[in-house]
């Protein structure tokens, strides 16, 4: 009898761990405990990581190259089931070959580090799985966007914070929506009709905007041939074109750049062109008293887009277009689906809000911002995003004369974006010029390839118009320390070297 | 002494509640353990509220009206920060008033249920926290898109599973994709020249199609009024018109019915237009042996919407775009930007994916998907779509013939839509047959309006054509069982019982 009981203990054993497959969690009866017992599995197995993911004695990546990293796990997807045991490996394995994008070291992009609020803030969102179409089926997720939405068009500065906004799925489609609208607002037939229904329009944007321009107007029938630099608005009226649509840029994405938005204000007013501002980057400042004169007119915007998922470190993706005139999205956008949007519902059908995108379901992104903005308040985004702007002004100061170092553009930078060359020692005093320019142009690649494989940080690179490749620092992750510049610092003249 | 210790031993639990914000979290110092201690107190409220979701004795929505959920609790933002204890307050109260998506009696949307394995991938998601612009960044998931597209483009039908595609945020975008790439490959000089460069487009789609055919037309500026019924391919030729896009949708939105796709792509063929199905809610149906025949001609399709979030129950969103040529999104929608897609790196560039998107940041929708099909296998996914479709015909089978039932159209359901009127006692003998439909058309609204304020279930309705109101009954929950259905019925009944 001894040996029966011992025998049933190991089949429980087995069941709970390598037997057990996903079906037996919820919805399957009984199955409460399992269900807890594996969640938090995974939980546990996402702590861990995220302690390890701000400590700095751990890479930012353990990286792979495609062909090896395809090899170097079982990824392809089978017939049959696999254990609830395989599917922990399985993330374990996901998690150990991912960027940790917390760590205080990571500058690739302009979206970094890990905000605990946020993150579980996603985590709720993820639970509630619902869609932001209408109130019926996102009630509170409805009502902090419009208290959300309210508030940050209160900080752009529009009378009582009245006006329109939507959550998109990132920059490059609030983007697109504001050009939507502009020619809506202008050519409100182009809806039934076409563009066949309308003149030849141009839009201008500034010389380094974001590509998502070009590629609105690619989307939306205009042609990036119609897309002008910003200063030739004349030329063009003379030419017989509209223009209907300004996007003047706040913080450029390489540079950090930022459009004097009350003179553009004024050519808009002037031609009654559509002002959009493009904040993506730089719409975070205005949380800054210190900084937010650098986008001093944007309250003369007709519209701005806003991802706080930048500046601010919100889980991705967070991206708001803010609008000043009420109705029109819901104009341009409508479609007035019968089996969602149904007129005699019980409710404010003002909170459906699902017809002003073009989207039909809508990921929940504002429980993130709203949960954050409550725990930090207003002065933490600030204090955050300052504290980002000194330590890249460190950085420019600290480089600026440094022996090894060129400034990409002049003066201190407008965002936190700090772009330079890095000349390594064997091509810093070469006397033909075209000779160290294409050397110069091979270093960042390499620094960068080479961080990689170490592991111990990342930074962006890139050429722009007749520049050879930079450094393109910036930082957004409110992990990062002046040790961590100084670290930088360090780092890329430890891997350059020997270039 | 004694009183100092007890002083002491009620700021430190003052600390560790009440006064701890989130600043107090990483990346602050020595903050490891207060982190672990928030967020496990986050994940002990979601792991509650998920056993209460599946328990059938819980509302599935404890609902209120817009003025007064605005009230019920103070959603405000601030200036000053909130402690976490008040955050783990506002987490409750968020989840307090919102839908119960995983309720076995949720069957309001075609999006419904929530898995386990797909909610911890979510999770896990969020606390990697990256981009999928480039391998660079999101390496792994990078690579679990292409294997899993892949295996979708192989239950398509095409060859080797070649083809290209992208996840996207929903069918709405998908479908928008699939039209600009359509006339992208007709006239590629649009891209550059905008609409003006081609002649005058149209789009043809089936009757019930889904709205987002005209929003796109819209967007891209085609025009609503370009956008024709199937049937007229010959009338619009005749006209002058270019006809270059078909959509033929796989499960409508509202009848769940299903497009004759090989008829459909001879007239494709026989026109040199490009042929788009759009099954966001019914491709999953490719899934299942018993079903896949309803999509018998996909193959023939130059792309595929098809949405795992509906009808595979992974948690929102998750949408793909299929296309069976290689090369094309890219060339569409690329404008090389210098910044994330350097031509000099060190990898595989091919893995680098977002230049084919319009978005420029993309969330990452895949790892859910991955780690559900990991975890279920192909069987698994095709054994919970069997048996939605078995629960409809037993719900169809039920009504069918019951007192106070009529069925919208004729025949039994092609995917889990069963569309129905219920007729309350008093109504079901009048004789006029207009004030008969007056009254009709007011009872579906009252029913789902009590249902949401006894918080019992939830189901759609909505008028279509000269159709009144009627019930839009969809199954895609896996939780919900034979005695669910059963319990739809007498609710309907008991709740419409005085009308």
């Amino acid at each position: 009898q001894q040996s029966r009981i011992s025998c049933c203990e190991v089949l429980s054993v087995a069941e709970t761990s390598k037997t057990l497959l996903s079906q037996n969690l919820l919805p399957a009866m009984d199955s409460d405990a399992k269900t807890m017992t594996f969640l938090q599995e995974v939980v546990d197995i996402l702590l861990a990581y995220i302690v390890e993911s701000f400590d700095r004695d751990t890479k930012v990546i353990d990286f792979h190259y495609p062909n090896e990293l395809l090899q170097m796990n079982n990824w392809e997807l089978q017939g049959e089931p696999a254990s609830l045991d395989d599917i922990l490996i399985s993330c374990r394995a996901t998690l150990k070959y991912a960027i940790k994008t917390a760590h205080p070291r990571y500058f690739n992009q302009l979206s970094t580090g890990l905000d605990m609020v946020g993150l579980a803030a996603d985590w709720l969102t993820s639970t509630a799985n619902t869609n932001m179409f209408t109130y019926e089926v996102a009630p509170v997720f409805v009502l902090l966007e419009y208290v959300t939405l309210k508030k940050m068009r209160e900080i752009i500065g529009w009378p009582d914070g009245r006006g329109d906004g939507i959550f998109s799925p990132g920059g490059a489609i609030s983007n697109m929506y504001a050009m939507l609208l502009a020619r809506f607002k202008m050519f409100p037939e182009v809806k039934e009709k076409g563009m066949s229904s309308v003149p030849r329009l141009v839009a201008f944007t500034s010389e380094h905007s974001h590509f998502s321009i070009k590629k609105g107007a690619a989307a939306l029938g205009i042609g990036t041939e119609s897309v002008i630099c910003i200063k030739d608005v004349l030329f063009v009226l003379l030419q017989g074109f509209v223009p209907f649509f300004v996007s003047a840029t706040a913080g450029t994405t390489v540079y950090g750049a930022f459009d004097p938005l009350i003179a553009i204000s004024d050519i808009c007013k002037k031609y009654n062109i559509w002002m959009h501002v493009d904040g993506a980057w730089g719409g975070s400042l205005l949380m800054s008293r210190r900084h937010r004169w650098k986008l001093d007119g944007v309250e003369r915007a007709n519209s701005v887009t806003w991802n706080p998922h930048k500046m601010m470190s919100v889980p991705l993706q967070c991206s708001a277009l803010l609008v000043r005139e009420e109705g029109l999205m819901q104009n341009c956008n409508q479609m007035h689906a019968c089996y969602l949007f149904q007129q005699d519902k019980h409710y404010d059908l003002s909170y459906d809000t699902g017809d002003k995108a073009l989207q039909c379901g809508r990921h929940v992104d504002i429980f993130k911002l709203w949960l954050m903005w409550r725990a930090k308040g207003t002065i933490g985004f600030e204090a955050q995003i300052d504290k980002c702007l000194e330590l890249s002004e460190y950085l420019y100061n600290k480089i600026k004369d440094r022996e090894g170092y060129e400034m990409v553009f002049d003066g201190k930078p407008q965002h936190t974006n700090v772009c330079f060359w890095y000349l390594p020692p064997g091509i810093r005093h070469m006397e033909d010029k075209e000779e160290r320019k294409k050397h110069l142009h091979k270093v960042a690649p390499v620094i960068k390839a080479r961080m990689m494989e170490y592991g111990t940080t990342m930074v962006s690179y890139q050429p722009q118009g007749d520049k050879v490749n930079f450094f393109r620092m910036v930082i957004s992750n409110p992990a990062a320390t002046f040790q961590d510049i100084d670290f930088l610092i360090e780092e890329i003249e430890r891997l350059g070297l020997d270039l």
